[in-house]
């Protein structure tokens, strides 16, 4: 059963606005028995205040004990089961550095490697040379030509770069070029669906001029081309919920994951403070609003727990801004936990708080992960946020008679 | 959606040690009101120091109101879908007894029974003969040939055996030939599939030296055929998980159930004491341990709560033992609840507690029925426990970029 078959047949069109607050990896751990998580430790008088008039839930990413990257942590958000729709790799690379795909594209994720003379592989990484380094080798791919065919060439970080060929019939159905060892020749590019044979012959011309264009550097050589990809087919927002969203996010990734849905991407903000400031100047504008906030979850990357500590006191501090709007559901969650004590994502349950006039509140006067676990909404999959969002919005109509 | 798609991409090896503790039937119900469970009336002080540390599940065996068998209960454990892999009665029966089914075999439950004179049945169970009675038949019976299958008839208990075919093309997709009522003959076995063409004929030639050597049995003067069952097929936990696993059980059923999903077997315990002097003994040998006691369940259906209570109390003696061992995650959980006030199985979640460095603790201070429905890990079905014990140790990877 996909979510969507409901939503589809139920929205309803009011004037209500939806604003969801997403401040990444906010979930984390103790990092000693008994002691605080960092949301816990952080000083949040708002979200504190906001709790008691909201109901909490403990929210799943995924599935119990699933880790989610940030593509399918963002899916469950939007109410994309990330089970069934999935974000190819290629895709989701071209994604996160703000390239826009397009229906005919086909995305590669590339890495610069090192050829030895017998033409195998002695460094899958080129030596792990700098962007310094790869920029102007990226640069010099363009050169490539291909009839039909229009190519990007796309500088990631270090050695790593995306391509995208732009063209009818290319299907992405297609092996990685990367053997994952060295001491052998990179693969041939593969196609596993006779859909992909165009694609195929694109690739193997595209490697060819590569190598011609590389031939004189001494460390990358050649690259090898993994996770071919084409643009994900996700159903908009517009058709599946019948909203008008807009996207306020500081990084191209999470800029690029709400275009997926078809959210449009407003401004380019550098800090919490803007994004509520485009929030409020566009607020007439759209229905719902995705606000993306990146630190909580980089500083749990560092293992910083003070950092993220301080980071969530920033995103408490914008919390009456953002009531001040008097948003009809204001929901703020993150798309998985990253505690500062495992330095990564992790599957533990997402500290989510729900706010409406109709959200029932469930007695709770905090807001963290020792609070949302009594919370009223239970340990909830994410994917179903979006239509609690929709109902305590009054945008969802009865189902059944 | 296969969980173990997930976990076959995203199993990561590394040197952790799970050991899933199974008190058989653990969950129970007061037997008055407002009075304690087995588990709360029996004094726990080693898992009540546990629950500190750890997080709890109200476990959920099979769906909301279903009471599983044993072998449905344990394949949620294990991580197999009980609605989804299914054990055959004859297989299940089969791997009751200690009897280990090869790919070849089609394993078949037996019920001695009476004949009249007109062939009709007259007793479905041969007057419940004894164990004594019965298993000179079933040594009779062993002289029964067939041209290439390899017969194997085993008693079980009373007028209960089992018959295992073992030969090429055997199918099981076989009627029982029990018409479930007296005073009309057995039923003929009969193929649902025509795959199954050959064993029916097997069947029949049984069936009819069966009555030839019966035939001057005042009681048992043959037998009838039920749930033809196949080995099921289910993936190792080797293959699914990437763990080298173990079982230590005292009881054949729960060897047997550790075996079809590819666990070793470890020694031939009669005491939980020697079970754990199993696991210290064998503890670099493997990564999972799947440690199974069975009083809880047999003094719930014998009625006894206090002797259910005793029995969780030698339970609670044995958990230091494992602690000491220092293993990465600690499981604790039961295949399904088993009150002595209904002296049977039951559908009631199971009280659960997961114990583990990054478990992210609830705040329980003690681990029963009423402090489980309280826990981080909320309601849960147990399906999920093996993808949390596997994130817990550090042995999945993420889903996705």
């Amino acid at each position: 059963m996909d979510i969507h078959d409901l939503t589809r047949d139920l929205q309803v069109q009011n004037d209500s606005k939806i604003v969801m607050l997403v401040a990444d990896g906010i979930g984390g751990l103790p990092v000693e028995l008994g002691g605080p998580t960092e949301l816990e430790a952080a000083a949040t008088p708002n979200l504190d205040a906001l709790a008691s008039r909201g109901v909490q839930a403990a929210s799943i990413p995924v599935l119990p004990g699933i880790s989610p990257g940030s593509g399918p942590g963002h899916l469950g958000l939007f109410g994309y089961d990330p089970l069934q729709y999935k974000i190819g790799r290629g895709a989701l690379e071209a994604t996160g550095i703000g390239f826009e795909l397009q229906e005919n594209d086909v995305a590669i994720r590339c890495n610069f490697c090192t050829l030895d003379e017998q033409g195998n592989i002695s460094d899958r990484r080129a030596g792990r040379i700098s962007s310094e380094e790869s920029v102007p080798l990226v640069e010099k791919l363009r050169a490539i030509e291909i009839p039909d065919i229009e190519i990007f060439v796309e500088p990631v970080k270090e050695y790593r770069f995306v391509v995208v060929f732009r063209g009818a019939d290319l299907g992405d159905q297609i092996d990685d070029t990367d053997p994952q060892a060295t001491g052998v020749p990179p693969l041939e590019p593969t196609a596993n669906h006779p859909d992909s044979e165009k694609t195929v012959e694109v690739a193997k011309e595209f490697l060819r001029q590569a190598r011609e264009l590389l031939a004189d550097q001494p460390k990358a050589n050649f690259h090898t081309m993994r996770g071919f990809a084409a643009k994900p087919n996700l159903a908009t927002y517009q058709e599946v919920y019948g909203l008008k969203a807009a996207a306020i996010a500081v990084y191209p990734m999470y800029k690029g994951l709400a275009r997926l849905v078809g959210m449009d991407i407003i401004g380019q903000p550098q800090t919490l403070t803007e994004q509520v400031e485009l929030l409020k100047e566009h607020w007439d504008d759209y229905d719902f609003f995705f606000v993306h906030f990146k630190y909580t979850d980089s500083t749990g990357e560092d293992g910083d727990f003070e950092g993220k500590q301080k980071r969530i006191e920033e995103l408490d501090a914008a919390i009456p801004n953002i009531e001040a709007l008097n948003p009809e559901v204001l929901l703020v969650t993150g798309d998985h936990s990253t505690p500062s004590y495992l330095r990564s994502h992790s599957w533990h349950p997402v500290p989510t708080l729900l706010v409406s006039d109709c959200c029932r509140p469930d007695g709770q006067t905090a807001f963290n992960e020792s609070t949302c676990i009594h919370g009223g909404l239970g340990q909830l999959e994410a994917k179903y946020l979006m239509t609690l969002s929709l109902a305590n919005a009054g945008r969802l109509g009865k189902y059944g008679a």
